[in-house]
Parts: C-alpha cells; structure tokens; sequence
C-alpha cells in the first residue's frame, strides 16, 4: 500500500546575524513543528543574509515546494528586501496597496509623535511596507509591517514578520486563510508515539528498536540522546499502527526499568505533577548547578503548588550557614562529596520546611578540577520523609554540559525517590 | 575602491529532529561564526532530514560555494547518507579506504567486547563507514565515524559528525589541511565593533546610525534588541575604518548614558569582573525568576570569586524566613512590590554576608496576575555598602519572556550600582 505524499514545506529564514551565527534562530523550529503537527512534510530549513542574490536563489529553491514560509525581511528599510525579492523570484510586478498604506500610516504617525519626529521621516517607509507582489493580501500588522500571503502557481507563499512572538501570532492569521485550508486539505497529520528514557544507553535504545524489526510500514524512528535522556519519537502513517505498536512494546518489554515518560513533558514538569499528585512539597539546595535546578522547576507555570524555594551554596561557609552542613563533613569529605551532598539536601529540607529536598554539588569546570575530584564529578542526593536516594556521575566535558547533566541527574532523582521507582 | 569578493561558505545541516523542529540546530551558528572570524562570507546554512532527493539537492546547492560543510549523517545505519549522496553530486565513484576500515574495525571490536555483541553485527557499519568518494581523505575518527575532506572542482568539501563536541574537534582538524589552508589565503578576516547599550530603545539606536551616515563604504551594521539590550555590529572590511570610527563615535556621544560594554562579554560576565575587581562579594534573591540570576553568573568560569550563594524564596513564608522580609510588608504592598523587593535584597545581603545583593520579584504569569499586578510586572533591588538602586517593568509577554528580562534587568541593576552608572 502506498499513499500519496505529504505537501512539502519550506521555510526560508532571513537574518544577517542568524546567517553569522551570532543568533539562533527560533522560527524555522517553530514553523517546522507547525508543519509535522498538520501533516505536512518539514522539507527544509534556509538561513540566509540580506544579500539579494543569496535571497532570491533560496526563494526559489523555497518556491519548488507545495508551502513556502519566509520570515524576516519586511521592515521600512533598505536591507529588508524580501517582498522586492520574493515578487522578482515568482514573477509579479510590486504594486501599492492603498488601504494598508493608510494603515501603516496611523501606525506610523502614532510612533512619529511617541518619538517627536516630523511624519515626513516615516512616509518613505510607509509606502515601501505597503508594495505587495501583485494578488498578495495582507494577514495583518506587526508594529508597522504586514504579514504577507500569496499563491504562485502551485505554491502557497507566506511571509511574517522575523520576532517570534509576531511570527507566531501572524502564522494563526495565515491557517485561517482559504488558500491554507485548502492546502491542508491534502495534509495528513502523522500518529505519535513519544518514549523516553533515563540511564540507558543510546545503543541500546537502537539495539532494541532494531530487534524488534525497527522502522518501516509506515512508522519512522528517531532515537535522541541528551543529558542521560534518550527519546525515541515513532512518526506513525495511516497503516504504521500495528508496527508502531509492537516497536513501543518491544521497548517498554526491554528497557521498562528505564522508561519514565510516554509524553513530552520535561522531567521538571513531571516532578511537579507528582509532588502536586501526592501532596509534596520542594526545595533544593545547589552548588554547582547554581540555582539551574531551581530555574528548570519555575519554568514551569504554577511551579508554586509543590515547589517552596531553594538555596544556592556556592562558597561552603553558605553550606554551613544556610545548610547546616556540618565544617567536619565538609574538612572530611570536601565540598564534592555523596556526604556533602547528602547533608545539602538533609539541611534544605529541615530550613525550608519542605517534605522532599535534593542537592546537587560538582566539578563544573574548566578549573578546580584535581586528579581525585575531576571535571565533571557530580553528586546528587533527595530526601522525603519516608526514604532517600543517592547518585552520581563523572564524566569530563564541558562546564555548561556538565551543569546540565547535574541538573538532569537532580530531577530525575526526585522523580525516581517520589515515584519510588 | 572595489574589494575581491571573500570565498563563500554554504553549511548543510542533516538531521531529521533538526528539519522537524525537534531540536535546535547547533553546529551550523558555529561554523557560521567560525566562516566569519577566518574571513569568509557565511552564505547559508540549509537543515534538511535524510531523503535522498531532499540532501540531494542541498547538496548541488551547497557546491556552488567555495566552502561546503556538512554537519551529521555519517554513521554505520542506512539513513546515514552524507558520503552516498556527496559522491552522487559531485559525481564520483565510492571506494573502500582499507587503513580506514583497519582503523574504524578496531574501535568497533572494542565497542563489541563492551557491550558483549558479536563483531560481526558491525562489519556491514564498519566497511560502510570506511566507504569514501574516490580522492577524499579522514580528518580523524569521531566514534566509528570519520570526518571527511575532498576537493570538487573549486568547491572544498568537508563532511563532519553531528555531535557538537565531535564536530568541533574535528572542525579544528580540518583547519590544518592544505586545502583549507590553500582557501583561507583567499579569505579576508573583517574588522569587528562591537557597542552594546541597555534602557535604549532599538528605534533610537537605529535612528543614530542613520544620522550618523549608515552602512556603507566598507561598514556593515546590525541592530539586534534583546531584552532590554540593544546590541550593535560593525563588520568593518578594509579601508572602512574611518566610516567605523565616526559610527562609533556617534552612538557614543548620541546613547553614551545606555553604552555598557564595547565587547562581547554577557552582563553577567561583566558584574562578576567588576565585584572582583573591588573585592565586592555577591549574592542573589529570587522569587519570580527561581534561580535563574544565579545560575546566569554561575554559568561563567571562576564565578565563586565573587559568588557566593542564593536564597530562591518561591513561597512567601521562604521570603519571611529565609530573607527576614517582615510580615507587614508582605501584607501591605504584597509579594510583588518594591518594598518586598528592597526587603529581600537587604536580608539577602545580611543573612548571606555579603556586600552586594540583588533581589527579583513579580508576575511571570501566565496565571496570577490582577489588574494592579499584571503578567510581566517586574521589582528589581541591589544593594551596596554605599547605596541602593530600585528598577522595575511592566511589559507583557509570556512566561519565560518575562523571566529572561527580569534577570537581565537584575544583573544590569548591579552593574549600575556597582559602577555608579
């Protein structure tokens, strides 16, 4: 059985300073994701300047495609050259659009008087915002710039304002257009099975998938590994089931000891839901994490159910003041030892007032490092009230890899504890 | 006076997560930067998947440049289809490089005693990661898998392994080739200047440039707005030297009250030279950012210097208890209030012994914010032995938006303060 293929999208990201590396782009992700989640097939991601000749050849590369999404380049000035280039590379004329003239105008005269300069400096880039390949149609504003849409041939071609946030906003605009909706018509958003993982190795992860028959009939398999994660996502087609269903069998059969999510959530979300689950409350206490841990758990909206706060001892006489960890533990031990990381999270728990604690305490690096105690020597510690776990780790690599491992390592410890898993 | 265009450098990113949105693509910002600091134009960077006719096309596209670095795709399993499909672009028979195949059979054979498989599960993986386009050579073993160089008409191909690490170490080895360095006498490293301002809008410092001339005769500019900072860059090529100067010293004299650094180095980095410097200990208190301040300064090398802990105070009784915030002030203004703000810097500041502390409170919502306290009110306070400073905010924006200003909004107070600015 063989079904139709998927429309192609394409998504060309504008930017002197993405193309320099000197940002990191957020909306080919974005609109990536977009694309896999209705059912479309995410064909490409180009980054490119502001050179017109590296412009236009990457829209037409982008128009090859059945959607072509542009982001960036739709500003009042001369290097925001995507409309000019996009009409060049499609072949329409540029023509003024006079009701979004005026709209950018009130716009534009709002900000004129915010910043007390004549109007007079704005109407060139008025009308340069308000040019429009012939037959596109606005989608709306951000701040003065239009989010464009227009189909060429066989092509739906989307252009949106570079911030994410506008992006993101404008992109609504766009699924809500005749023109997308009959695209997505030919769409088929895929089936997903999301595995994850903690503490087992990525080959074995892909030596599990691949006894089990690995991927085909309809089901495609990627294996990820990240700070002792591994994430197995099935992308399953109509058909993919029954495949789908033996391959996560075969892993939840194989490594079920290491299992410890069939969603996307992060592990920081999951140990609040089970705090919150259980009545819990948490705080950690953090050294060379520096309040990473802490951070992960507040990313998270409503964190204040379970968690109370945390306490960062990065110089040890905050180990033994904010802690209580005792100077013989830390003159016997060091600061990077289980014995300091356990008396961390025994003090977090007893200062705070808190039913479940964890500590982390490390060598992050690049200095301080010594032959007993390398970089990349962690210790991680959770108490609650009716038990407690130790772990670690030592791993040279670099600083912010190893305080992302730590922090990793902390939460999963607190999920394991709680969980009793 | 017309400068000899630099060599071009196209990047070629595989990696199906990376084409689908599911992980952010690293490698090609850093070849990116790595182009532009040797003096090459930084073209593009294309993110495919691994189909065929998808890489294919990337591929031909990336031959066009003088440089083409492929990032990944180069392992034992069948959707590993860098080296296939380079040798189909470019046009060349793949053969078996049999000291390749000794090299990489030894590293399997111990990777198959670890994990106590037969070595013959590898053999196919090891002659296919041997198999090369006639004419390349290995640039070094990243695992089982070699970096790869060869020369394709005028265009320098390297194709390295997708784990950042590996790709960077291999990178650096790749630098030393006589094709590399044969291509590199062509390149023309750019002058760079970097002004970095705070509390300026993106407008104004844009309106500054354009006053002062603009880009132009060997001066390129860009504007980048980043929560609450406002960065600007002058690629300067040669004999654009005196356009550069006379910019630079129109955003001093216009902006020069919001000017903070004339370099690269993050707010963070600059608060930790600057307490060190006059033997100012540090200390954060955080409720809405949860840690974040603290692990931003921690996240910098030789931080404990100057760092020496942090009270994350979520919960309000953890602000009573932990940073003595009365009672009363909690009651009257509430947790989000400058004078809750003031009263955790000061009890950060005693209870942690140190002399500069910095507190953050507010809404990062989405839930809980009212009509006198909505999503993205901000209280900033630092403390000094010589005097205080209060700031504050009330912009909204989602969650991890309004986090990320809160913390540079704190680390920007202590800058201030610290230097009297």
């Amino acid at each position: 059985m063989s079904l139709p293929s998927r429309p192609r999208a394409a998504f060309v990201v504008t930017g002197s300073e993405l193309v320099r590396g000197e940002r990191t782009d957020r909306n080919g992700p974005f609109l990536a994701r977009e694309a896999l989640r209705l059912g479309l097939e995410p064909a490409r991601i180009a980054i490119v300047g502001d050179r017109p000749e590296e412009l236009e050849a990457a829209f037409r590369e982008g128009l090859g495609a059945d959607l072509c999404v542009v982001s960036g380049g739709l500003g009042p000035t001369h290097d925001d050259r995507t409309i000019e280039l996009l009409a060049r590379a499609i072949g329409r004329e540029l023509v003024v659009d006079q009701a979004l003239e005026r709209q950018i105008g009130d716009v534009s005269r709002r900000i004129a008087e915010r910043l007390r300069r004549p109007y007079a400096d704005f109407q060139a880039g008025v009308r340069k915002q308000a040019t429009l390949p012939a037959g596109a149609s606005s989608l709306g504003l951000a701040g003065t710039a239009p989010g464009v849409l227009l189909e060429a041939n066989r092509t739906v071609v989307v252009a949106l304002p570079g911030p994410p946030g506008e992006l993101q906003r404008l992109w609504s605009r766009a699924l809500e257009t005749e023109a997308i909706r009959r695209l997505l018509e030919r769409a088929r958003p895929p089936g997903r099975r999301v595995l994850r993982f903690f503490g087992a190795s990525e080959s074995a992860v892909a030596h599990a998938l691949d006894q089990a028959g690995g991927e085909g009939e309809g089901v495609e398999a990627t294996v990820c590994a990240r700070d002792f994660e591994v994430h197995v996502d099935l992308v399953v087609d109509d058909g993919g089931e029954p495949r789908a269903d033996a391959l996560a069998a075969a892993l939840r059969e194989g490594l079920g000891a290491h299992l410890f999510a069939e969603d996307e959530r992060p592990v920081e979300e999951l140990v609040l839901a089970l705090c919150r689950a259980r009545g819990l409350s948490l705080a950690t206490a953090e050294s060379c994490t520096g309040g990473l841990v802490a951070a992960r758990l507040t990313s998270v909206p409503g964190a204040s159910d379970a968690f109370r706060g945390a306490v960062v001892a990065y110089a040890d006489d905050v180990k033994r003041a904010e802690l209580g960890v005792p100077a013989e533990v830390l003159e016997q031990h060091g600061a990077v030892s289980a014995e300091t990381a356990r008396a961390m999270a025994v003090g977090a728990r007893e200062r705070l007032r808190v039913d479940v604690a964890v500590s982390v305490t490390g060598v992050a690096g690049p200095g301080g490092g010594t032959p007993e105690k390398p970089v990349g020597l962690v210790y991680v510690h959770a108490v609650a009230p009716d038990g407690e776990l130790a772990a670690g780790f030592s791993l040279p690599a670099d600083r912010e890899t190893v305080r992302r491992r730590a922090a990793a390592s902390a939460l999963h410890l607190v999920r394991r504890l709680v969980t009793g898993g």
